[in-house]
C-alpha cells in the first residue's frame, strides 16, 4: 500500500521532475567546463594546506567570518574585482553566495513582487528569465546587437515605461560576454546605460559570471566600477572560471541592500569547504588558471564555428563570441529549434532551443545555444554534424554540408 | 550621492540584518560543535584521494551523479540508514540537499500554502518554526514529556482538527534528540504515533538531525523504518555529525515525492567538493567518528548539568537530554528569558530565549536552551556562572549559588 500525497501538494506545483538519466553523447547545454582544466593538484594542495591551518574551524557555522561568508574569500574577491574589473568594493561589501543563482533568488527576493516590471535583455540566461515567471513579474526585454544592448531601443523602453506610469524594478544586464549572444558592451555604451539609469531614476542589476572568460583576456570596466551612485548591484560565480559543481557565487553590494540580502538569507551559508578551497586556490593561481582557461576555450569555440561552418555553411549565422562558452547559433525560418531539440535529444544530441533563451519566446524560435565548454574538439565536430545531419532529416536544412549535397 | 533603494524593495521585507560583531565569548547558541572534533587529517587524506580519482568531474554540474547529489554520497547516505536507523531506502530514494534547512525548504515548497495548518512539536527547532510563520501556515504545538510527543494529546489534536474540518498537511516531529528538550521517543510511542497518522490519512515529516548523537549510542528504529504505507519523509543533516560549516543534509522519499522536491529546487545542486571529501570520509571513518563525538558530547553535557546544579541550585530546572548538544532549562516564573538574553549578550554570553523555540511563545518564557557543543568544559563553567551572576542581578534569581548567598 503506498501512501497517496496527492490532495497534500501544494494547488500550483510544476510538473514532476524527470528521472536523471546521465548526459547525453553530445552534450552542447548547461554551463559546463573543460574538465582537463580543472586544477586537481593545486586544489590538493589548497585543501591541505587550508585545512591544517584552520580546518578545526569547520566546528562553527560560517567558520569565523559571519554570515557574508568566509573572509579570506571575499578579500580575494574583492581584490580581484578590482584589479580586474575597475571596482572599488571591500571585503565588507562581499556576500559569498551559493552559485550565482543564489544571487539572482536573494536580488530578487528583496525587490520583486507579483506584477512588478523588470528590464532584462531580449535574449537571457534561461535561469533568470525563468526566476522571472515564477515571481509573477512582467520582463521586457531590450534589443541587442554586436555590442550588446541598444541604447537607443533602452531608452525608448524606459520612456514608454514612464509615460504608462511604470516604474522597473531594475535593468538585469549581462554585458561582458552576453548570455546567450557572447558580446561584450563597450565602455562607452555602459556610461550611457548609467546615465539612462540615472535619467529613469532605476537600479542596475549587472550579472557579470562570464566576464573573466574573454578571448583575449581583456575587458571593460564593470558598469559597477563606472557608478559614482551606487545604484549597480553586481554578481559573479566561480563556476565557470574554476568549476561549476562548486556552487560558490558573489554578490557585491553596499550594506542598504546587503542588509536586505542577509535578512531575506535563511540557508546558514555556503559550503565552507569549498569556500576555504577556493580562497586558497585563487589567491595564488586566479589570473594564470584563467589566463590558461581562455585560450583553451577560444580553441573549442574557433572549432565548434569551423563545425557550423563546414556542416550548416550558411544556414547557421551566428555571432562570433568575445569569450565565454555558448555560441546563439540562428537557422533558417523552416527551422523549429524546440522541436530539433527534441528530435537531437533522442540521438543523443542535447541544445537549447532559442525560445528558453528569450524573453519573447518567438524571437528565439529559429535559434539554439549551443554550449563548448565541455565536449572534447572531437565531440565538438562530430556533435555538429550529427546536429546536422538530424535538422536536414527534419527540416531539409541545410541543404548542402561540408560541400557534399544531403 | 547615494542611490535611495527604499522605493525599490519589496513591501513586505523583515528588518535588516545587523553586522555581524563575530562570535560572543560564551557561546551557548548555535548548532556549533566540539572544533577538536573535526577530523582534519582523515578530511585531509580523503580530499587528496577523491580528487586524485575523479576530480575533473567537478567540470560538470552534479559531477556524473544528475540532480539528486554525488551518487557515492547517497550511496553512503542509504547504507547508513539502513543500518543505523532500520530504514529501507536506497541511493534512488536520496537528495542531497544543503542542510537540513533545505530539506524544510524543499518539503514546505512542495506542500505548504498559506493558511495551511501542521502539527509540530510544542517545543520544537526555531528554524522550522520561522518557516511556519513565513509560509503563513498556522501549526499546532503537540505537548511533550519525556518520551517526545504525548500520543494521547495528538490524538485529541487531530480528533479536533478532524472536527473542524482541519486536515494537516503534515506532523513534524524530531523524534530521536528532540530539539530542544533532547528527548528521544521509544519505538512503542512511534508505532501508536503512525497509527494516528494512519487513522486520520497525515503524513509525517521526520528530522532525525540529531540521531546518530545519543549518549548511549543506541537509538529507536526511525519513524520512517516502523513504516510500510510511505507516509514517512525524512530528513537528517551531517551538520551535528561532522561539521556544521559543511552544508550538507538529506532527504529521504519516494520517487513520488522526490520528483516534486526535484521540481521545486533551483540551485543546480550543493556544493561538489563537500560531497566528495564527505562520501570518502564517512565512509570509512563515519560510525568510528561519531561514536567518539558521543563521548565528547556525554562530558560536555554532565559538566554544564553540574554547572547549572551549582550555580542554579534548584532555580534551574531541566530535563536530563538522551544525547545531542543543547539542553533546555526553565526558570522561575520571574525570569523572562528573552530579557535576560538581551542582558547576558551585553556581557558576551549567548542563549536562546525559550519563546524562539516554542509554537506558543508564552510558554517558552521562562525556559532557555543553551547549547554546549562548542563551548570547552571550561568556557561551560564560566559561562553559566557569568550567566547565574546576570540573572541573579536582573531577577533576583538564583538567590543561593554554590552554596553562597549571593
Amino acid at each position: 500500500m503506498t501512501f497517496d500525497y496527492t490532495s497534500f501538494y501544494r494547488h500550483d506545483l510544476p510538473a514532476p521532475a524527470m528521472r536523471w538519466n546521465g548526459f547525453p553523447e553530445f552534450n552542447f547545454v548547461g554551463g559546463h567546463n573543460d574538465a582537463a582544466c580543472v586544477p586537481v593538484d593545486a586544489f590538493i594542495a589548497a585543501s591541505e594546506s587550508v585545512l591544517r591551518r584552520e580546518g578545526t574551524s569547520l566546528a562553527t557555522y560560517g567558520l569565523n567570518s559571519g554570515p557574508q561568508g568566509y573572509r579570506p574569500l571575499r578579500e580575494f574577491i574583492s581584490g580581484a574585482l578590482n584589479k580586474r574589473a575597475g571596482m572599488k568594493t571591500g571585503a565588507d561589501d562581499i556576500l559569498v553566495v551559493s552559485g550565482s543563482l543564489q544571487a539572482l533568488d536573494l536580488v530578487n527576493a528583496v525587490f520583486l513582487e507579483p506584477g512588478d516590471t523588470v528590464i532584462a535583455e531580449e535574449g537571457s540566461y534561461q535561469g533568470t528569465l525563468q526566476r522571472f515567471i515564477r515571481a509573477g513579474v512582467n520582463y521586457v526585454g531590450a534589443p541587442l546587437d554586436d555590442d550588446g544592448i541598444r541604447m537607443d531601443a533602452l531608452s525608448d523602453i524606459l520612456d514608454k515605461l514612464a509615460a504608462d506610469g511604470i516604474k522597473p524594478k531594475y535593468i538585469y544586464t549581462i554585458p561582458t560576454v552576453q548570455n546567450p549572444t557572447g558580446s561584450v558592451m563597450p565602455e562607452e555604451r555602459r556610461l550611457q546605460m548609467l546615465e539612462l539609469a540615472r535619467k529613469h531614476d532605476v537600479p542596475i542589476f549587472e550579472d557579470d559570471c562570464y566576464a573573466d572568460l574573454t578571448f583575449d583576456g581583456t575587458r571593460p570596466r564593470a558598469i559597477h566600477a563606472l557608478d559614482n551612485d551606487g545604484r549597480v548591484i553586481y554578481c559573479g560565480s566561480f563556476s565557470k572560471t574554476i568549476a561549476p559543481a562548486l556552487r560558490v557565487g558573489f554578490i557585491s553590494a553596499g550594506w542598504d541592500v546587503m542588509s536586505r540580502l542577509l535578512a531575506v538569507k535563511h540557508d546558514a551559508g555556503s559550503g565552507s569547504l569549498e569556500q576555504m578551497v577556493l580562497a586558497e586556490y585563487c589567491t595564488a593561481h586566479f589570473d594564470a588558471h584563467v589566463a590558461n582557461l581562455q585560450g583553451v576555450l577560444k580553441e573549442k569555440c574557433d572549432t565548434i564555428m569551423e563545425a557550423l561552418n563546414a556542416e550548416f555553411g550558411t544556414a547557421a549565422e551566428f555571432r562570433v563570441p568575445k569569450g565565454g562558452i555558448f555560441i546563439w547559433v540562428t537557422l533558417p525560418d523552416s527551422v523549429d529549434t524546440s522541436k530539433l531539440a527534441v528530435a537531437a535529444a533522442a540521438e543523443g544530441v542535447a541544445l537549447n532551443p532559442g525560445e528558453e533563451w528569450t524573453a519573447d519566446p518567438e524571437t528565439g524560435r529559429h535559434s539554439m545555444r549551443l554550449c563548448f565548454g565541455n565536449p572534447t574538439l572531437d565531440e565538438l565536430r562530430n556533435g555538429v554534424a550529427k546536429l546536422a545531419e538530424i535538422c536536414h532529416r527534419e527540416f531539409g536544412v541545410p541543404v548542402r554540408s561540408a560541400n557534399v549535397e544531403r
